[in-house]
């Protein structure tokens, strides 16, 4: 099928959809949940291809383990599912209502998007966490995975589309893109007319492709070049668990600290305890010459590291001379995602709460909250890290819209 | 000066401007709408050279009305700035704060998005409009006028600039690109490093080139092709005036009724003085089959007429044969504008409300409502007729976003 088609019955269910009561999609979400459990053998029997064929093109390890689905992972998918089904229905709600002094009564009604696109990597989970809070939110969802799951995320789609027989919820409200060609996503991605929001999930390269040849809105995710600034009146014993956490408890995740900034005043005494503390988990600490001044054994950092975004278990360390400089710094090289002040000054952390222009800015806890399910919001779709629409992490609430609507008695405008 | 440069002192002045009490950024206002008035020859001999250039070049007079400037137009800009000023500040609120099971206190704080772009065409007012509105957001704006009215956009932001001295209000806030050069203004459309959002107001041939060309997300503002669907239990009498008031009350503005769809059961009796109604105004009528079997004289529309936005006194007319068709219809040829529904029936009108997919739908009223002052909500810097961040007439609460904020006492994630 093409793309062009895909879109137009995606438009088409969306419709439908947002038709649908709260039970008829929620009973779709469990239906959907239990075709995964019932389908696990054939949904694995694709993966493996998927896997084959990746290890034999000699894909890495990394990438090799986030494609292999198994029967846990598999399981896991289906309760996010049944969790989703759980959550409140974000759409019908009426937000609220106001009467003009000419007598019109205005409202705004919280509706579905429409139809969601998203564009993501290696992971297969995606296809159906993604489906799922799609199909909560009211929204027909087409999944372009990366060509290296096509088999798996064909098969998932297929399951998936399967289950909704019968519920109410149209089959075309999940569809995923079979084909790995480079030019039907870029075609994808100019269907402006029928696709409400693009969703990129995957590395930084992605998502810069994503937003050079989007002409549908793009919601921008998941770069986290994330900071941790540790103030002079910090409470230095609780700041090394702190800092460990946020760069070591999972360094592959987007909200994983990569920089250490350390004020001026307590660097002499704090850096080596902070870099023994690193080490010993095995992290590979890059230093600006004053680090290196107090720790000389400490990698040069180069203007490079400042922007990157790791991944791994390398951190950033640089000594700043104040909160300014320090908020100065992660809003010239943060990607906007999560940052956080160590201080025992409610005034110091008010002013980087303010100042520092991220997502997530916490003050006295590990970076690594920044979640849909830590922050209690549900499962999410991705954390924005831009500042239009939704910001953060986003849940099935983010995928909503609103419509005002407007009651008359025969008003006419004079 | 260079785009580049225009943005990196924007952004900075984006920065100051965040920290910025509501009484600075108003009392700025006032002097921003003060200067103006003390201007006013100044404005006017430029928009002089503008107007004369714009005739020589053989401009068609409804272009050369948006861009002529007098006294009265420059005091209603003045009046624009002062009543943005007297509006609640939207930024600094806490929208609302929870804590997790772990004791971390999460919270929801309004901020302003930052860097705002304005992409306008001819009217010269739209400078300090949305340099108002920004201003009033705590945004920083770069404005990008049309060619034709660069001596009047200058010299106004010249004016607005000077007026700042001393409000502690950076003068960056507010910068004019004074190139005519269509090039600058595509590296302007790529700036997603500093500029948060990108507002193109004009026609739609802007509004596609800035969606095409820019990689900053954008606000897709104001074509609005907008139907008044006429159900069989209708109040006829009161129908005619809202259909008239709708076409006819200021036919170049985006909120005005294109087409007009009828129910096919009260067609025979109720077209023929529609049609005659909106002849005595002048309008054109364009009709489809049903209707010309009704009313034999009227021109035959085309496929094309059903997609098209005259800004103009023309109207099309079809004949539907229920409430699914008027929906059907709306939906595939309309522009998600406004759109209206003249019915005796709640269930009709909430049937029409919730599955016609426009930014504002109206019952037994005319569309013509579809404006930031009409609804109550203050000064507009557009109408926005897509889904994401805002949808339908925006004011300056709609140029924040917010950030989550986390305290912790050292928290840690398990």
């Amino acid at each position: 099928m093409n793309i062009l088609e895909i879109c137009k019955k995606a438009k088409a269910a969306s419709y439908e959809l947002s038709k649908l009561s709260s039970e008829t999609k929620d009973n779709a979400l469990c239906r959907m949940a239990n075709a995964l459990e019932a389908n696990v053998d054939r949904i694995l029997a694709a993966n493996q291809q998927d896997s084959e064929a990746a290890k034999a093109k000699g894909l890495k390890s990394a990438l090799l383990d986030r494609l292999a689905l198994d029967k846990k992972k598999v399981a896991n998918m289906a309760r996010c599912l049944r969790e989703v089904g759980g959550l409140p229905d974000p759409v019908g709600a009426i937000e609220r209502t106001w009467t003009r002094p000419n007598g019109l009564i205005i409202g705004q009604l919280r509706v579905p998007l429409g139809v969601v696109g998203v564009i993501y990597e290696s992971r297969p989970d995606v296809t159906s966490d993604a489906a799922g809070i799609c199909i909560k939110s009211g929204n027909a969802v087409i999944l372009r995975g990366g060509s290296d799951a096509i088999n798996s995320n064909v098969t998932i789609g297929e399951v998936l589309r399967e289950a909704l027989t019968g519920t109410g919820v149209p089959a075309d409200a999940i569809q995923v893109v079979s084909s790995p060609d480079r030019a039907v996503a870029e075609e994808f991605m100019r269907m402006r007319e029928y696709v409400d929001v693009l969703i990129p999930r995957g590395g930084a390269d992605l998502i810069k492709t994503v937003i050079e040849k989007s002409r549908i809105p793009v919601i921008e995710t998941g770069t986290g070049n994330c900071h941790v600034y540790v103030a002079e009146d910090a409470d230095l014993e609780r700041a090394i668990p702190i800092i460990v956490n946020a760069k070591c408890q999972r360094p592959g995740t987007c909200n994983a600290a990569e920089k250490l900034l350390v004020d001026k005043s307590i660097a002499k005494d704090f850096l080596p305890k902070a870099i023994a503390a690193l080490r010993a988990k095995g992290v590979e600490v890059r230093g600006d010459e004053e680090t290196k001044k107090i720790a000389p054994d400490v990698k040069a950092a180069t203007e490079e590291d400042w922007y990157t975004e790791y991944l791994d278990l390398i951190m950033g360390v640089k000594v700043v001379k104040s909160l300014d400089e320090a908020i100065a710094h992660i809003n010239k090289y943060g990607t906007k995602h999560s940052d956080s002040i160590l201080t025992a000054s409610f005034d110091k952390a008010l002013k980087f709460i303010k100042q520092v222009d991220s997502a997530a800015v916490y003050w006295n806890a590990s970076t690594r909250f920044t979640d849909g399910n830590q922050f209690g919001l549900g499962a999410e779709i991705g954390i924005s890290t831009q500042k239009l629409h939704a910001r953060g992490p986003m849940s099935a609430q983010h995928l909503t819209t609103t419509k005002y609507f407007v009651l008359g008695r025969g008003h006419i405008r004079e």
